[in-house]
């Protein structure tokens, strides 16, 4: 299970379709003797020879059971009475790709063990069916690991609606812009490479269209390659303007970069809703202050990147307006992750606590 | 020098006095012949034979020099002809405790390598005294390090006021208190912890009147002994309240702790030429928000302690009141030193870029 937790680790982060590593292990062979599926248990001592693995490499592409069966192919080795272990439970359900628990049941696989079960409404059902076909099968080894690897997709899925990630920038005191409207440049150029870094993870980027006028954000993922050029990276979120307000002709969010999808609503719920119809699971809300005020007050927020600067402006706009909190014991309080030091600033990677 | 710095730092950060230390070396012997003073060369490649060393142990203790010295007539050691190295101008001054320059002369140095000129108008001089009485001096050996063991020091000696760190602790938000005046607790134990063991490195706390009404601080320094109980530490900084309001009869400030000052102004300038009339090197602001703004606006903030907690409040009491920024390039930016995470908090020391 450790190697495909790592191999499901290779895949992308972002898309419709979780990490998933798989691993086939030919049938323990006793004493010297084979004799199929082997015990099945975690502290079998004995090493089993590795038949074949792979892990899936995004929407479109083979799920990590039929990569790891091709691999197996290609190597020669002969899967029956094999072990299959794969970090999710394998899919029941015909999409890009056909079910897998039909394709390791074909190829004579005798046992699955797997780390999380499905909650895809649409593709769960693996488990169940390949004990009606007779194989054997285990769920949640090393289940913590597995969780943590798929937190973010786990959590859209069995919520319904996308996992939001809040991201902030803003002086000691709470300010995003001066009180002449400036805001060039509170937090520094690391901080907003850092914040790029993280627009390439995610599947969909929401701003206000307040912000679209007031700023003109591109709101594309940008990396620095090997030579040192910033430019624009492979995967480009899909870039969503919330509000009334249309987004003017010349915005540079109609320019190079993912799509641009408008939701006239206020409602986070509704924006929400229109983002998981479109098999958004990771959203990065980048502001402004209206817009993040709405999904803390809506409690829709999971994560909070806050990256703050060591500035102090006294006046101006705040990142963040009025929640409806009027005392201490019920503010609205994250978990921290991690505190990270980016150029001058601080990034406070924290969590929701439900 | 290495060595000397090093000696220096044993001793305490907080005091009227710098930390300094001396090492007393024996002449260099050249290709085995004695002949006095040595080369001096900070680039003398051949070891030479310590005589002495020592350090200050605060006000009213010897200083570097004589403990030195002392040392070396501990030890049976003859100091005539050799270099003393030490980290600050000898002094030539007579206070709690005779001129080093005179001591070092008379013990029959032959010269005296420094780090740092001392900037006391009380006690330079040292350097001078000593050329005129034929000692070799040479300043400025290993000087960025002296003058970075020595800065809090130096900077209230150079300016004639004392070095003021503000302390801040707040919301990502920017806010110290929710909107009914609740404060209990934003950041977390561990910050609180931190923020005690820097109360033990500073002269003196300052606090505005409306905090002592408002929140009846202690304002001691406690420390975790060794057997695990928490107690008032060994030093305990002045206590100033700041401001026209009179500190209560059962204030805690008149407990146990420090002594008590008021100084009756809201003056910035006032405030610090009082401290510095008591010999204050080093003063910790710690609120609250109307005296933080008094500093900050008066530009006297040397270091910035801000403890931040993953919270957002929305509205409520802000750690910092208008500065007449209108536009972000005139905020207070200050240049951070180090983001540690304290507990589920994040504290960013920060100094002000002049």
């Amino acid at each position: 299970m450790s190697r495909a937790l790592e191999l499901a680790a290779l895949g992308p982060v972002r898309g419709p379709n979780p990490q998933v590593g798989c691993v086939l292990l030919a049938p323990s062979s006793g004493d010297g003797v084979g004799r199929g599926a082997g015990t099945g248990r975690a502290d079998d001592p004995r090493p089993r020879r590795v038949l074949g693995a792979g892990y899936h490499r995004g929407a479109g592409t083979p799920h990590a059971e039929a990569a790891a069966l091709a691999d197996a192919r290609r190597r020669g080795a002969n899967v029956r009475g094999a072990t299959a272990v794969v970090t999710l439970e394998p899919c029941n359900h015909t999409g890009r790709t056909p079910p897998c628990a039909v394709a390791l049941y074909d190829a004579g696989v005798a046992e699955v063990l797997h780390a999380v079960a499905d909650p895809n409404p649409a593709a769960t059902g693996g488990a169940a069916w390949l004990r009606g076909h007779g194989v054997r099968v285990e769920g949640g080894l090393r289940a913590p690991e597995g969780e943590s690897l798929l937190r973010v997709w786990l959590t859209a899925l069995r919520r319904g609606t996308p996992f939001v990630t809040l991201k902030t920038a803003s002086s000691l005191d709470g300010y995003v812009a001066a009180a002449d409207g400036s805001s060039r440049w509170i937090t520094g150029a690391e901080a907003r490479a850092h914040a790029h870094g993280i627009r390439a993870q995610v599947d969909a980027i929401v701003v206000g269209t307040g912000t679209v006028v007031a700023d003109d954000p591109a709101l594309t993922a940008r990396e620095r390659g090997v030579d040192g050029v910033v430019r624009l990276a492979e995967h480009q979120p899909l870039r969503v303007a919330v509000g009334r307000r249309d987004v003017p002709p010349t915005a540079r969010l109609r320019g190079p970069g993912g799509e641009l999808v408008q939701v006239r609503s206020h409602d986070v719920g509704e924006v929400l809703a229109a983002l998981a119809g479109r098999e958004v699971r990771h959203v990065l809300v980048e502001g402004g202050p209206v817009l993040s005020t709405a999904f803390l007050a809506a409690d829709a927020v999971d994560e909070l990147h806050a990256y703050v600067a060591p500035v102090l402006l006294g006046s101006g706009r705040r990142v963040v307006g009025d929640l409806g909190v009027r005392t201490v014991a019920a503010a609205r309080r994250f978990r921290t992750v991690e505190v990270l030091r980016v150029g001058d600033d601080a990034l406070t990677v924290s969590r929701w606590v439900r």
